[in-house]
C-alpha cells in the first residue's frame, strides 16, 4: 500500500482548494466534509452555492493574482469544478502547490481542436473535424465535411453554447459571425444510436477505476437524464472504459474524468466516437451519490489527495434526472416517492435552463 | 398529500437552526445542504465541527438570551443535536418559532426519573428503579432493588458519565458523593442477551417510519458497533418498533427518535426493557448514511420541516463501528477496504474516548 507522504499524498484534515463554486464545487465540498477534509472554494461572486458549505472561501476574478495567492496560501492541493480556468491562473497556482488534474490537462481540454488532435493521435475515433479560422476556411471545411455539420468555438463552449448547426442552404458567413468570429472547428454531424459517458478515476499512483457506463439523453443541449447501466453490449461497455483509460493515462491524469462518446452504427458494426473529455466530476456521474459504493465526488477527492480509490460498485439500476428551472417546483412530489433521492443545490433563484438540482431513482 | 404551509410545513430554502455543533449537528447540516436547506448552528465554541459546513453560526452559552435571540432571528425552525439543552433555552426559542421535537419532549427525556415514569406509565417494561435524593434513600433503594445495581444522576448523563455501579459490599455514602450529591435514581442491573435500538421518525402529520432494529455493543460505556439487522426474532423486532411508536406518539414527537432497549430472558420468555430515549438523531443510526435509502439525518430534517418522510429501506447487511481516539490512525487502511464507507468528523484533536469518525461496512 502507498504510505502517506509518498507521491505527494495528503491526509485527513488536508485543505482542498476548489476553483469554482457552483453545484459541482458544492458537492465536492460536501463529500470532502464527510472525509474530514477542509474545503476552500475560489468563487467569482458571494452568492455561489458552494460557499455556504465550506469553512473558507476567496472571492475574486481568475485574473486577480492577489486573490489567487490568498487562495493558494489556505490550501494543500488545488482542483477545479470546471475546465475553463484561464491557463495563466492554473499555472500561477501550479507554481505554488499541486494542481490536480494538472495544467497540461486543462491546456488540451480547453481547446476543442487540441483535444480532437490529441484523441485522434491516440488512435481513438472522433467525428470528422476541420479547424476553421475565418469564413473562407469555413467554406472549405464544409466542402470537406458536408452538411449538416456543427461549427463550434475552440474555447469556452458548454451546454450548447458556442455552437451553431450548419444546415443545407444556411449562410456560412453569418454562421461564423454568430460565434463572434472566434477560432472554431467544424465537426461532422453524428447520427448516433446512443450517447454514453464513462466516468472514471485515476489515482496519484496510476490506479484506475471506472464506473459502469452511463447512457445520456440531452434536451436543448443540456443533460436531461443519465441511465446506468447503459443499454449497450457488455463488450462495447468494456471498450468504452478502456478508451477512457487510454485517455486518462495519456494525460497522466489524476482525479475523476468523464469521457462523452457517441455510439454509431457503421458498415463495420458499432463504433464509439469520442465526443468530449471533461477533466472533472461530471453531471452524468451524479447518480453515484446514491447509486454507487463511492460517489464520484469522494472518488475525485481520494484521487487528488493520494488516498486509495474507492469501489465503483453500483447499488442498483438507476436513473438520474436533472431538475432544470421550474422542475424544482415538483420537489414535494419527488420527496414523496419511495425510491427517489432528491438533491437541491441551494440556489436562490430558479431561472430557465439553470440546473437547480437532480433526482436519482432506483429502477426495478 | 400535505400541501406546503399546512401543519407549519416549510420548503426547500428553509433555514434550519441546530442547537449544538458536534458531529451530529455536522451530519445534519450536510444532509440539509443536500436538500437545499440552509443550516445555522448554535455552538458553544468556535472550533466545533459543525460550524465549517454551515453558512452561518452563533456562538454563545445556552443562558445567553441575546445569542439565542440572534439565532432565532436567522432560522425558520429549531432542532437540536442533544437533549441537555436547559429548559429555559428551549422555552425561550419555542416562544419565538417552532422547536421540533418540542420542549415537552426535552422536559421528559432530560430527567431519568421522569422518563422512566413516563415509559412505565405507557405500560412498557423498564428495569426496576427507585428515586434517590440522599444517602439514606440510597440505602432504602438498595434494600428494594438489590445489588448489583446502578446509581445514575437524573440529569446530564451520557456515555457512562454520571453513573456508578453499586457492587456487593461497596460503600453507599461514597457512591452517592461520587455523583456530586445530585438527585439520582437507582436502577436494577440488567443481565441482557442483547442491546438493541430502534431509530425511527415521526412526521409533522403523525406519519411514522422505523428503520430496521439495530443491535449495539458498548465498550467502556461508549457505543462501539451497531449491526443491522439485529440478530433477534422478527416478532421481537416488530414489537420493538411498535414500542418506539407508542413512545413517539405519546410524546407527540416530531423528528428522529432513538429508543435503546435491552433484550432479557425471563421465566416468561424474551422481554424488551426500555433503557433510554434519545430525542434526536443517534449514533446507532449512523449506518443509515450508507446503508439506508434515506439517512437518519435527512429523515430528521424531512420530519421537522414537514416534508414527506423518506424510505427506511435497508440496502444490505451493515455494521457501523465508531472510530474513537486513535482508531482514526487507521483511516488509510479503511479507505483501502472495498466495502467500507469512512466518515470523519473534522475534529482537529484526537483524544482518548473522543468520537472522531465512524466506518460503515457492508457484510456479505
Amino acid at each position: 500500500m502507498t504510505e502517506p507522504g509518498s507521491f505527494g499524498a495528503l491526509g485527513p484534515g488536508a485543505r482542498v482548494g476548489v476553483v469554482g463554486a457552483g453545484q459541482l464545487g458544492r458537492m465536492l465540498a460536501l463529500a470532502g466534509a464527510r472525509l474530514g477534509l477542509h474545503s476552500v472554494v475560489f468563487a467569482n461572486s458571494p452568492d455561489e452555492p458552494a460557499i455556504e458549505v465550506c469553512g473558507a472561501h476567496v472571492i475574486g476574478d481568475y485574473a486577480d493574482e492577489a486573490a489567487l495567492a490568498r487562495f493558494a496560501d489556505q490550501v494543500d492541493v488545488v482542483t477545479y469544478e470546471f475546465e475553463n480556468i484561464p491557463a495563466g491562473a492554473a499555472e500561477f497556482l501550479a507554481a505554488r502547490l499541486p494542481v490536480r488534474p494538472g495544467p497540461q490537462v486543462l491546456a488540451i481540454t480547453q481547446d476543442r481542436l487540441r483535444e480532437k488532435n490529441f484523441i485522434a493521435g491516440l488512435g481513438l475515433d472522433v467525428a470528422p473535424y476541420v479547424a476553421v479560422e475565418d469564413p473562407g476556411a469555413l467554406a472549405r471545411a464544409v466542402g470537406q465535411i458536408g452538411r449538416p455539420s456543427i461549427l463550434k468555438t475552440r474555447r469556452f463552449g458548454y451546454d450548447g453554447k458556442g455552437q451553431v448547426l450548419i444546415r443545407e442552404g444556411g449562410d456560412l458567413a453569418s454562421a461564423f459571425r454568430s460565434l463572434g468570429g472566434q477560432s472554431a472547428i467544424l465537426e461532422g454531424f453524428v447520427q448516433f444510436k446512443a450517447e454514453i459517458s464513462v466516468v472514471a478515476a485515476r489515482g496519484l499512483n496510476g490506479e484506475f477505476v471506472a464506473y459502469d457506463v452511463c447512457q445520456n439523453v440531452h434536451e436543448h443541449h443540456i443533460l436531461a437524464t443519465t441511465s446506468v447501466p447503459a443499454d449497450i453490449a457488455p463488450s462495447l461497455a468494456r471498450r468504452a472504459q478502456e478508451m477512457a483509460r487510454t485517455i486518462a493515462e495519456a494525460l497522466d491524469y489524476v482525479g475523476v474524468i468523464a469521457v462523452e462518446m457517441f455510439l454509431v452504427e457503421t458498415a463495420g458494426g458499432n463504433t464509439l466516437l469520442v465526443n468530449e473529455v471533461a477533466p472533472r466530476v461530471h453531471n452524468s456521474g451524479h447518480w453515484t451519490l446514491d447509486g454507487a459504493a463511492t460517489s464520484q465526488f469522494e472518488q475525485h477527492l481520494r484521487a487528488i489527495c493520494g488516498f486509495p480509490l474507492g469501489s465503483a460498485r453500483r447499488l442498483g439500476r438507476v436513473e438520474m434526472r436533472n431538475l432544470i428551472g421550474d422542475d424544482i417546483l415538483r420537489w414535494r412530489e419527488i420527496l414523496a416517492e419511495p425510491d427517489a433521492c432528491l438533491h437541491l443545490y441551494g440556489k436562490a433563484e430558479s431561472r430557465s435552463g439553470r440546473k437547480m438540482g437532480h433526482v436519482t431513482r432506483f429502477l426495478p
